[in-house]
């Protein structure tokens, strides 16, 4: 039911079709008193838009152009509603005509049907990408609450068709070149390789699947609610949430359940002046409870959560995505009346929507994380 | 906050320190009329029970008999909240004195007190594996109401101290055989070289990690709120939210981001008469609205998931779990006082908890299906 | 902080300033399959548009015309959540430039900066009247849903400026005339009596305050949760959150306090065709559980509700709203300086917005009934 | 469904049935660090306590002993869930065997029957008066809470048969009365004439309604959220949540609706050091946001909330119950055949339960009080 609510404080509901007139957001318990205008939302709904950065840019092009319609005043938050719209200016709702009989593979246009009986066919309605762009600008009302924190959260794409991307620590990494090529790879070595992998399915009229790599600094320790509401638990909800994920992982990820706890445990040590680069030192005074040492840790497999909570260290996370469903390639599938049919999709179509996504990613932990500091916030 | 509240209509909210007078849970929303009595709950503990199945049994004997305080009247649910009350009796609070100013490396004893600026140390409190027990509890619920619609969910150690173990469809593979050894894994063939695997580590003093297939069948299509209450969101969650847990995937998992589209997309089918064997066929009537055709898929890929909505194929998914934290090596940590210690960790502890985590998977996974089934029916 | 969502299952969340660009509101969770177009909103936001009915007409000029931006396709709602846009076209921000920097008696402008520290102070910012316009758009919408199920709301006003206007079954009382005049009060022969004393208030630069009565008729028995979710304590909780109701009370009201046991007490009797004309007779098949008897009442002074249950009776309740806070009259106050100063308000103000309040009585009940009606659903 | 969990943050859970095995509650989100005992919580219990003080002390004699199972750790609360039993010592179950089959008047049997369609006959199973019991212990914890702000929460009778008593500042009144005479009001001089009623009520086997006043203390401006959440619509929720509550009203109360705004607005002042006595002064250091003067009200009809939001002043409200539906006289009711049947309840009931509704008046506002706090904690 009210399946398109997020959050508990830090709450956000999205709306809007692929091809209905707007989507847009409503970003409810930002608190007062931030300063928050158009260009920050914008800033980041570029990122994700169809048509800009990205390999194989989908053919659609949106302006993108947020209006805030509510909730800031003389350029500050007031603590009241956030409603940002966006228009939908380049629908072409004509392109689906021909599918709306029919079930596409890999696409949600059955499981809805079986579920409300009815589906906006076009582009398909709700469950397009095109409702991330609603979650790109409440992401960006969540950043500037972060960032008050000094809190960081930024993606990149580490695994796209296959093509493993080096990690923080190997050869070649370089965490600002992600957002200078469009495939978001934090390693210009891989470019050209890359790139040559997706053309060549473009030329077949296929598509790849890769991963995001979500590294959170500045995250204070304390956060994240036990039992339920686990920090890990919390962003893994929040990863799957996006349409194409398929998986999530923490840390050391699926590599720890062939390890031993003496390899997986991280070493905690007290933070003394002298190892300030172990990065748990000058946390803000008033960040620990009375009494309570500050600690780092030697090692993260943790990925910066023990016991759903933060430790301090980074909050590290990959997210799995799928290969988009839409290919060119010809398929079987069935439609209304039970026939089997052979589907083509034309239109526009990216061959990998992974680097898009990387926005999406970091907006859906901003979201999660701010609601977090708010329910800590009121339990100290 | 509500952190230990769990569901939206089908809740549960848990208590109980690990050391505390009790442990137990509160299920709120269940529908009324159903049978419930104490030896269905009590059948799911016996499964999880420390000291009873399992490898490398805990020292810890806990009797875990439930009693139902409310919500069942001459056996049937009343509609109104079952109260189940577990009391701890084997409590060693003694056994813990060593480690009250201590932190442990991999528990969540600094993260706790980073969060509350105090602890309850003895076991690790709340952020204890006895949590579960109510849980399971819980899921004993969820369960009989899900078996009402005809829904199993059942789950098994697909991989322990790295050694992966067949999966459906390869040989070796025996669903009947997980709980009739030890390491609920589901190949006799495989039995021998686990045990020797996690002898080897108790002689070490270490621990070993493992993962948990789940599958569940019975699922009606059209289950799963779209955008963020997605099934898969919902499921992954849950399993976040079990301590060890550090990555859940669906379906195909992680290797979809090397797939291409045309590999991974599931192709959809009319059910027919003639391809009942399918697995599609015979959804009671009215479970699809009316004018939507039957659809089954030849493949599974997505995990029994679609945009967010159960397909009818069989919800499957793996979690990855860490290896246990308290192990008898020496750790170098640090206490209270900021002061570097070396701990040694004695007492009673499983070298792997993986066997012991299924009936926790399968009660989560239990819950929010209960929950997402009642979501479906206020919606229809 | 979520303080502007509303309701659970059938939910809303509202935005806007009264002085911003726009008021809406997202109604999610609403079900698939209704018709609904802008008409059936626009008639409900006509019947509280400032300038529309009502005595002493706010200058204000508000086109009220609702755009729907997501939700509804080719006439039908989808299931997903409905976007409702409603611009502010008479904004006149100038009006207010010298209440600043003032504290209003009877507003909320000195709370509201206590709370967040800064205000929009343009006409109240969002604790003007304005925000229930979107209350009412969103209550059109629970409306249609209420219609499936033959469920009518329906208020009027039955004490004004301290007159008190005949009750149904009392002499004069004609239902179908109160929305024929311009206080919506049930009785024609009371109208000009009641212009009377409003026009006088009118020269005195004061207001008047009175009180609306809400009856539902055609609500199935068996809606509402216990403990805390009771119809009852939904509905007060939703009077209370309209600005100016400082109070509610169900059926025979404040009066039952004087009330004995023996004369309070409906008597229940079953319905047999012969006494159908009770109203109890007539519920559609299935609506009671196998083997419960149809019931009525001989009276209604529980207003509809037993332990916090429809009985199948019509639910009665009666909302007190203070008088409108904004007068022309000299009043004392102080300034965000501390500092003791006069004020007379001038601008476009109501001398008694409460016949303007039962849309929005009827938008709230609406609400809380749609939400509970479909929590009934998932119990059963 | 989750009808019997209360609050966002500061949340409550109560179960058990009033002729079950125990009754009990648990609190998710209170604070760490709190001192909480048993004592604390037995002490509110006995106010409430059948055969404890109050007029016609019910028959029904329970020891009412609570026990904390978790949630509190060497005296202090530990931020988990505080869960609290109390069995039930005193069930009579058969009592009630005749009312197996029989739906009594003003009892919400058959609307019980009519939602889930089964009950506990027994005392009313879970709509009883005894699931109160839960609500005081769990209010209990709230007050722990509240009083490190230094606020308080106190109710007493203000009317009762018919009998109005004295408000402060009328002659008679005596806040300290109200815990020295049985039937909590706050005037010894009415003593005698209550009790004279009371017992004529009880000779003719009938019951009598009343009114609770409840007034909170030491409340800091700024405690509500708008929209929907305001204090005020939460405080009715609470009050309407009660079983034999039928209104609710806050300040001057209904009297409003005659009321000019000339009248009902109440004029603020800025505090200065010379007007202390007005209850403004002395707001702890950072209660206001920088830059907003503390401001006090000259009068206080708005009964210390404007705008859904505290004002500072005291919050003051009134609650309306019916009499007891339990009476010895003879009535007309109907049964589950369907027929006619009269009806004479013997067995153990109070002439009037709104003495002993006073403690739960309290218990609700605080829980309401505290998860309001807890949300202004956050948004600050």
């Amino acid at each position: 039911m009210a399946g398109s609510t997020f959050g508990t404080l830090f709450t956000v509901v999205t709306f809007g079709e692929s091809h209905g007139p707007a989507t847009g957001c409503v970003v409810d318990g930002c608190p007062a008193g931030l300063s928050l205008d158009v260009p920050v939302i914008a800033r980041e709904l570029a990122r994700r838009r169809p048509g800009g950065k990205g390999p194989a840019p989908s053919g659609r092009k949106e302006a993108d152009e947020p209006e805030i319609l509510s909730g800031v005043f003389e350029g500050k938050t007031l603590g009241t509603p956030i409603a940002i719209l966006i228009r939908n200016t380049d629908q072409r709702p004509g392109d689906y005509d021909g599918l709306r009989d029919l079930y596409r593979p890999g696409h949600a246009d059955w499981t809805w049907e079986a579920k409300y009986g009815l589906r906006d066919h076009r582009g398909g309605g709700r469950s397009s990408g095109r409702e991330t762009a609603a979650r790109v600008a409440a992401g960006a009302v969540a950043g500037v609450f972060l960032a008050s924190y000094g809190i960081t959260v930024r993606g990149w794409v580490s695994s796209i068709a296959g093509i493993r991307i080096p990690f923080p620590g190997e050869a070649g990494f370089d965490s600002e070149e992600a957002e200078k090529n469009p495939f978001r790879i934090p390693c210009a070595g891989y470019v050209e390789r890359v790139n040559a992998a997706l053309e060549a399915l473009r030329q077949e009229g296929d598509s790849a699947g890769g991963e995001v790599f979500c590294s959170v600094t500045g995250l204070p320790p304390g956060i994240g609610e036990p039992v339920f509401d686990k920090l890990d638990a919390r962003i893994a909800a929040a990863m799957l949430s996006i349409g194409a994920a398929r998986g999530v992982a923490f840390g050391a990820g699926f590599a720890v359940s062939s390890m031993k706890g003496s390899e997986n445990n991280d070493a905690p040590f007290a933070v003394q002046h002298d190892n300030a680069e172990h990065g748990g030192a000058g946390l803000p005074p008033g960040t620990l409870p009375p009494g309570v040492p500050e600690l780092s840790y030697r090692t993260n497999n943790s990925g910066g959560v023990l016991g759903g909570i933060s430790s301090g260290m980074p909050l590290e996370f990959t997210v799995a995505f799928k290969p988009a469903a839409s290919i060119r390639r010809r398929q079987e599938t069935a439609d209304r009346n039970g026939a089997a049919r052979e589907l083509v999709i034309e239109g526009r179509h990216d061959v990998c929507i992974v680097p898009r996504a990387v926005p999406v990613v970091e907006a859906m932990a901003s979201l999660v994380i701010a609601d977090l500091i708010l329910m800590q916030r009121c339990g100290r």
